[in-house]
C-alpha cells in the first residue's frame, strides 16, 4: 500500500503544481496516471505547440512548462504511479481513503486532490469485434518499450506523427515493420513522410496505404490479421504484434462512479472556499472541475491548487494551530529533509 | 480626459497581466500608478529577489517578472499615467467613472478594476514640521529626473541603497552632494558603501554621520537646512534641494474613501463569481481585495484577473453575445490593429 499525505489523481500541469504548493506547507503528495509519462494534455495532445498565457512567459512551449514544473517541484520528491488508471475509491473507518488502479495498486492517504483534466487518455481503438481479447497479447495501443519489438513482425496502423515515427524508429529493432493506412496522404510532420517513403524504397518498411486492418487471428496471441485494400481486396499478413496508433482521447471514466456531483462531465466544486467536492476530503481542481464563471485555463488551475492545499493542510493536521503563509522570496524553498534547495540559476529573458 | 475600456488602478504584476487578458477579449486597458515605474511591490521593494512560487518559473527575480508581464502584454499597447495617485472617482449619468489623479488628471471607463495591491507607495517623510510646506519647491522624496539636479547643491538623508546610490550618482551633476546619516553604519550594498567613502575621500561627497536634517529654511523655497550632529550640535548647510529618502510605505490612502466595503485594510469582493465590489463596474484584484481564504500571493492575482475581465467584457459589450473562450496556443495573440503579434523565441529552460 502506497502512502501519502495528498494523492493526487492526474499528472497533468495542475496535479504537478500541487505538489510544490503542498511541499511548502511540509505535505508529501503522490500523483496517479494513466499516461507513462507527467504533463498531461500539454504532454500528450500539443507538447511542441508554444502558450501565449502562462503569465510572465510572452511564451512557452507546451513540454517545456511541464519541464520547467518537474524542475520546479523536485525539492518536494514527488512519486508516481504511472500508466495506471485509478479505478475504485473507498473511505477507511480511520476517514482515510483507498484509491486502486486498473492494475491493483493500491494508495491511501487522508485527503485526495482529483487534478483529472479531461479524463485518463485512452487510446481510440479500430473497430475490431475480438480487439479486446488480443490487448496485451500482441496488440498494443501506446509504445511503452521499443526492445520489447526486438526481432519481432509488427505491423502498425495510423496516419499521424506516431504512426509515421515509430515505423521509423522501429526499423532498426524489428525484424519486420508494416504500416497501414486508411488514406494515401498522412497527416504528420513533412519530414517524416519523407524519411518512411525512403525506407519504403530501401524495403524497410512495407507500406499499404487505402488499406485497412479487420480481423486478427491467433490461439493464444496475434499470430496473423487480415489487411483490406480498398481496390485489391483482402490479404493476411502473418505478424507479432499490432499496433494501432490513432491517438488517445479523454474520458472522465470511473471517476464519474465515485458519488460526486457532476455536471457538464465535470466535477462541481465550492469555489468560495476550497474547491472541495461534496465529498469530505476529496477535492477537484484544473480542467476537471466545475462552477460559476469557471474557465478551463492552466493558470486557473494553479490557482485552486494553491487554494487547495491549505484546506488539506488542517486536514492532514487537524490539530495544527493556524497556518501563516510564508513567501518563498522570504524564506526559501525547503525540502523535507529541512535542507534548503539550491535552485538552479534564475530564469530569466534578456530584454 | 483619458478614455479607455478598462481603467486599471495599479501597475503591479496583477494589474499588468489584466491588460493581457483584457487584450485577447479586444478591451483596451489604461494604467494608473503613483510610482513613477511599473511593477509594484515587485519593482518597489524587491527587485533582485528570486521568487520560487511562480508557476512554471522555478526560480525567477521579481524584476525579470515584471519584464517579462511588460514584454507579454506589448502586444495590447497599455497606456499609462505614473507618479501620479488616483485621488477621486465619480459616476457619470451614462454610468462609466471618471477618476481623478493627485495631478488633476482625469480618466475615463465603464470598468474601474482596482489592483492597488498593499496601497499607493507613500514616501516615508522626516519628522519635520514645515516640511510639507516645502514640497515640490526643494524637498524631493523620489528622484525622477537627475539632471533636474544640474549644478545645484543638495542634501540627500538616508542610510539605505537609494541615498548611497543617488549620492554616488548624483557627484556628477550637482554641484556639490551632502550626505546626512543618523547612524554611521548603512544598510546597503557593500560595495555602494565603499564607493561613497571613496568619492568622500576625494571631497566629491560630504558625509554627515549621527547626523540628521531637523529644520528647513528659505522664502518661496529650500535656501538652507539645519543639521544637528549628536555630538557637535546644529549647523546651517545652505542648499537648493533636500531630498529624504528613506524608502516608500503602502496606504490604502483615498480608495478608501470611494465607498467600497472594507475589512483588514483590503477591498471585499465576491470571490465565488467574478471578483466585483459592492459598486457594480467596480472589481478588485490582487492583494488588495479579501475574501474567505484569500492568499495574498502574485499567481492568485493572475486568476482573478482572468476572471475578472470575462465579466467586464459584458459590462463593456452589454450587447455582445455570449463569450467563447479560445486558447492562445490554438489562436495565438493579436493586437487590436488585426496583427497577429510575432513573440519573441520561447523562453525555455534548459534541462
Ligand atoms: C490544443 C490545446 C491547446 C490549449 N491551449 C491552452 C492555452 O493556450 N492556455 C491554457 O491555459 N490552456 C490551454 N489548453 C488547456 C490546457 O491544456 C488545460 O487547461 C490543462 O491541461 C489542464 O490541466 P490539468 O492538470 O487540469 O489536466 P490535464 O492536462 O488534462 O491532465 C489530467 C491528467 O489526469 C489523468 N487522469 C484523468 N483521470 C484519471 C484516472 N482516473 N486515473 C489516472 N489518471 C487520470 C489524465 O491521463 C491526464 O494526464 C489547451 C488545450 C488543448 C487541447
Ligand atoms: C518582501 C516580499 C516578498 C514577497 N514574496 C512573494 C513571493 O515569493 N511570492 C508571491 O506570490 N508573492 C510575494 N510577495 C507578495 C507580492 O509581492 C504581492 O502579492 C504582489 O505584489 C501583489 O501584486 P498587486 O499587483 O496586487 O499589487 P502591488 O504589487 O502592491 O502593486 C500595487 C500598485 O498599485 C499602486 N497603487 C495603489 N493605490 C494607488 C492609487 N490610489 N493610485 C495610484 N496607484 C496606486 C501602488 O503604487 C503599486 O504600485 C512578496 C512581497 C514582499 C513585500
Amino acid at each position: 500500500m502506497i502512502k501519502t499525505d495528498i494523492l493526487i489523481i492526474g499528472a497533468g500541469p495542475v496535479g504537478l503544481f500541487t505538489v510544490f504548493e503542498a511541499g511548502l506547507l511540509k505535505l508529501r503528495c503522490h500523483l496517479i496516471d494513466a499516461l507513462p509519462i507527467p504533463g498531461g494534455q500539454l504532454a500528450e495532445i500539443y507538447p511542441k505547440k508554444p502558450i501565449y498565457d502562462i503569465p510572465g512567459y510572452p511564451s512557452v512551449l507546451a513540454g517545456d512548462l511541464v519541464k520547467n514544473l518537474e524542475e520546479q517541484i523536485a525539492p518536494f520528491e514527488p512519486t508516481y504511479t504511472l500508466g495506471e488508471r485509478a479505478e475504485t475509491i473507498e473511505k477507511l473507518e480511520d476517514g482515510s481513503f483507498v484509491v486502486t488502479t486498473s492494475k491493483g495498486t493500491k494508495h491511501n492517504a487522508p485527503v485526495v486532490a482529483i487534478a483529472g483534466g479531461l479524463g485518463s487518455f485512452e487510446p481510440r481503438k479500430p473497430p475490431i469485434k475480438e480487439i479486446v481479447d488480443y490487448e496485451d497479447k500482441g496488440v498494443e495501443y501506446i509504445i511503452r518499450e521499443p526492445n520489447f519489438y526486438k526481432d519481432k513482425k509488427i505491423i502498425i496502423a495510423g496516419g499521424g506523427d506516431s504512426a509515421l515515427d515509430w515505423s521509423i524508429f522501429l526499423t532498426d529493432i524489428a525484424k519486420e515493420v508494416t504500416l497501414v493506412h486508411r488514406r494515401t496522404e498522412f497527416r504528420g510532420a513533412l519530414d517524416s513522410v519523407e524519411k518512411v517513403k525512403e525506407l519504403v524504397k530501401k524495403g524497410k518498411i512495407k507500406l499499404l496505404t487505402e488499406s485497412e486492418v479487420i480481423e486478427i487471428h491467433g490461439k493464444d496471441k496475434v499470430e496473423s490479421v487480415t489487411v483490406k485494400n480498398s481496390t485489391e481486396g483482402n490479404k493476411i499478413v502473418e505478424v507479432d504484434h499490432f499496433i494501432p496508433l490513432f491517438g488517445l482521447s479523454p474520458k472522465l471514466g470511473p471517476i464519474a462512479n465515485w458519488g460526486l456531483n457532476i455536471e457538464k462531465n465535470a466535477i462541481v466544486v465550492d469555489n468560495a472556499t476550497d474547491y472541495s467536492t461534496n465529498i469530505p476530503g476529496i477535492y477537484a481542481i484544473g480542467d476537471v472541475n466545475t462552477y460559476t464563471g469557471k474557465l478551463k485555463l492552466i493558470l486557473c488551475g494553479f490557482h485552486e491548487a494553491t487554494i487547495m492545499v491549505q484546506s488539506a493542510y488542517k486536514l492532514v493536521n487537524p490539530d495544527a494551530k493556524k497556518l501563516v503563509m510564508k513567501y518563498t522570496t522570504v524564506s526559501g524553498v525547503t525540502g523535507f529533509d529541512g535542507v534548503k534547495k539550491e535552485q538552479k540559476k534564475a530564469i530569466t529573458s534578456k530584454i
